[in-house]
């Protein structure tokens, strides 16, 4: 079986580090615009050798497409055209209803699976990549009703290989949850660090003052524009519902201390507290 | 050595552990509000006796108060009025200018030591308490010309015995700083969690679609409101200035998602990247 990585980065390596060691047997490619990237790829052993697209994807059995999501929907269409008869392309973006709309006028529709990994860390590149990120995490699967049972089949027994789960949901479904448990902690977390550096022009106080607690909020302000720049755009109205609602709960909050409503306040960080419950949860998975 | 820990919750508790490595014949007197704490500060080894306020301070050299900060400017003036004459009070509070207020008032103020290490976590009590929470830590001394040399130098010592790195400021600047640093990102995250919440009414969703990265930005509003709700009223005008810096910068990011300027959100996200600096050297710490 021949498996293509188009995007060599932290998931797309990653995945090829985790499928390598269920399918030894498997060979990969990698398709990359980053000749860098390529290099380190092979040279990490996340890819057997790195080839143009033109003549990876016409021999794929199947092709991963793990760049940003701006470039997935550029590319996609490109790879079904080239794709064998028998071939199938899943994607791992960020968001699902773009993509999948791209997806649905494509006269080979069937051959694409769209997924995304619930997975991530702030970091990205071939270096980032290592064979844990994805074993024992989630994966969602949009639309499988679009895609032939083959393909569907393909993908869905690849991931579970890997020790991932399967959830099923459309991408209006998936945009819409993403948006408040993952793209807007990921802007909360773009602000703080905005805000926090523009306060203190001296680096070394936020150093010295800093605890723990800031840099597990603010780790996420770390990740990469160019892969949070298209997410945002193409989830814009999602993650500006999302953001609204943000707002308004942090102005509330603002009055309450303003107020000195200690009681308000009070409550509402009673209310946040609830979220021990599922944390607890992703902690122990 | 006598020494006795106000309020013997994850910082107090965490404090005596590290102090009993280092001096292992002080002894160590625990008071305590909740009766449930004092027995388990004793069953955990934190202190080798509970004892009334009335009985605990007259003998102490040296007196922690780890309360929260609506309690510490309560109990403050009748520590300083029962400590003998050669006794030291510290406080390990989150706040420091209602505190140091409330002590400039006291005829003894010079037996006051002001402080607050920079280390915590989101959970609380006697069972929270672990001996390495202090050490490798920074701990902030405020107004260090208002304490007595002799009550200034036992807090020195002892802190830095434990390993902890001592910085000076006024209270002000402390206050100032940490609604920044701090408090701040507790409000972000509490306000994070509350919007996810009630948007996603099923924690099964939640769950089951965060990542590590929601996790980490919303492990703060873990957070015990009791501790909490007097840090932000007492500290209200700084927070509130940080709370609405930071309102702002979302606004400003919402409508450059809403107008789909992505030169503008790509720009704000490269900023806020500049924050790696300054985490990669916390983490290392």
């Amino acid at each position: 079986m021949n498996i293509t990585i188009i995007g060599i980065g932290l998931l797309g390596g990653s995945m090829a580090l985790a499928v390598k060691d269920k399918y030894p047997k498997a060979r990969f490619f990698g398709v990359d615009a980053s000749v860098v990237h390529g290099q380190l790829a092979v040279a990490k052993g996340l890819v057997d050798e790195v080839l143009p697209f033109e003549q990876a994807v016409p021999q794929s059995d199947l092709v991963v497409l793990a760049t940003p999501v701006n470039t997935i929907i550029n590319l996609l269409p490109t790879v079904l055209d080239a794709l064998p008869w028998h071939g199938t392309v899943v994607d791992l973006g960020s968001t699902k209803e773009t993509i999948c709309a791209v997806a649905d006028k494509h006269p080979r529709r069937a051959q694409f699976v769209a997924a995304h990994p619930m997975a991530g860390t702030e970091n990205s590149g071939p270096g980032a990549a290592f064979r844990e990120l994805l074993p024992g995490k989630n994966l969602i699967i949009c639309d499988r009703e679009k895609s032939n049972p083959d393909s569907l089949t393909l993908v869905e027994s690849v991931f579970r290989d890997i020790g991932m789960k399967l959830f099923y949901m459309t991408p209006s479904e998936h945009d819409l949850h993403l948006a408040y448990v993952s793209h807007l902690s990921h802007i909360s977390s773009f602000a703080l660090g905005l805000t926090v550096l523009e306060k203190e022009k001296d680096e070394q106080a936020i150093f010295d003052m800093a605890s723990t607690g800031f840099s597990s909020t603010v780790r996420l302000a770390k990740s990469s524009p160019a892969m949070w720049a298209p997410i945002f755009d193409q989830n814009r109205q999602n993650v500006s519902r999302a953001l609204a609602d943000y707002i308004q709960f942090l102005e509330q909050f603002k009055a309450a201390i303003d107020e000195q409503d200690l009681g308000q306040s009070y409550d509402f960080m009673n209310r946040a507290n609830v979220i021990r419950r599922v944390l607890d949860g992703i902690e122990k998975r």
